[in-house]
């Protein structure tokens, strides 16, 4: 376990509309708005999108399995914004339901909004955290400095 | 996309108790302390609840589609709280457990909590938010002045 | 219902580990950093927990139903922290999805996070609440001063 205490800095409500991707907007928003380090939380819909659901099996690295959502869902998420490389990475996890179905894992690549999703993004100020990836473990972790 | 840049003012902590429904009571609260935009993450248990889990068919308007929940089910929640024609709006999404059966939709009209529900509210300051319904989208999206 | 107003302190961005057991290691922190009042969100993987998943039957006191996790899966969470005489004491509720497979509960004793697990904590200042044990409704309600 490792941490690091900061602030709550700049809060950004932000409205996705019908057809935005998802990962894709939030990025462009980081790179515009200079957000180095966020969390945030997001409700709305998707028509589209990917998740990974688990590894295949319980080892690491890791061989993600990947569950595809092609139907409208109501989706929640909890997610993260830091830097890897100097460019923001998107951490997202969701749960997406559809009728009595529910799928729950880690939202990657393309996504496609229906009609709305609405994201409440709070920067971190007064840390430093930045995502670095580690081949061994197969993912990038947030490091402290 | 639009988004609105603020910061957070007041927070809320709030315990909801058996039998409140949690709209109405985060409806009430809004009004009683001038809650005019925020966003909230929830977790507790409800003992009924209607969930919108999306629509008939992929289309806009939507038709939506409804679970309702009879019995009591483990609850996480995220939403936020704008204004709509003077009056505020709860936009609530959750994942509902009970047993090895999860629903995960749109959280509207009446429910009824179980044991307790605890609720955390970040009121947004310095921006300007408000819902105005759209009758050719059938729903009511956030608008940034 | 009943609800307490206050704003937010210090944050914490927290990785948890390969191995690490979640509530201990908040727990712990909690200690460490002297955290009185704070709500969180989670997202990361699991290789091992335990959810209760509702209670039994529809009755207070309840008698909790438990679903065991023994294989690795995605998992979101939204949490608390409050003290219950003088020691920490974590409130986690969590969806956890693997292949098409999802549960949501009340995350409570052992876990195992797999690779790796990120939490987002928010300090709650200039508020008191305590957790206080009551027998007849068989929990422990966040109590506002």
């Amino acid at each position: 376990m490792d941490y690091s205490v900061g602030n709550i800095g700049r809060v950004f409500a932000v409205r996705l509309d019908h057809g935005d991707d998802i990962l894709r907007e939030l990025e462009g928003l980081a790179v515009a708005e200079d957000i180095r380090s966020a969390a945030f939380i997001m409700l709305g819909a998707v028509k589209e999108a990917n998740l990974v659901v688990g590894p295949k099996t319980c080892e690491v690295p890791p061989d993600p399995s990947w569950e595809k959502i092609t139907d409208a869902h109501e989706i929640l998420g909890i997610g993260n914004i830091f830097r890897e490389e100097g460019k923001p990475k998107i951490h997202l996890h969701s749960a997406a339901g559809r009728g009595a179905s529910v799928k729950a894992g880690c939202l990657r690549k393309e996504s496609e909004v229906f009609m709305v999703a609405e994201v409440f993004i709070m920067e971190i100020c007064a840390i430093s955290a930045t995502r670095v990836f580690d081949p061994k473990r197969g993912f990038s972790p947030v490091t402290f400095r």
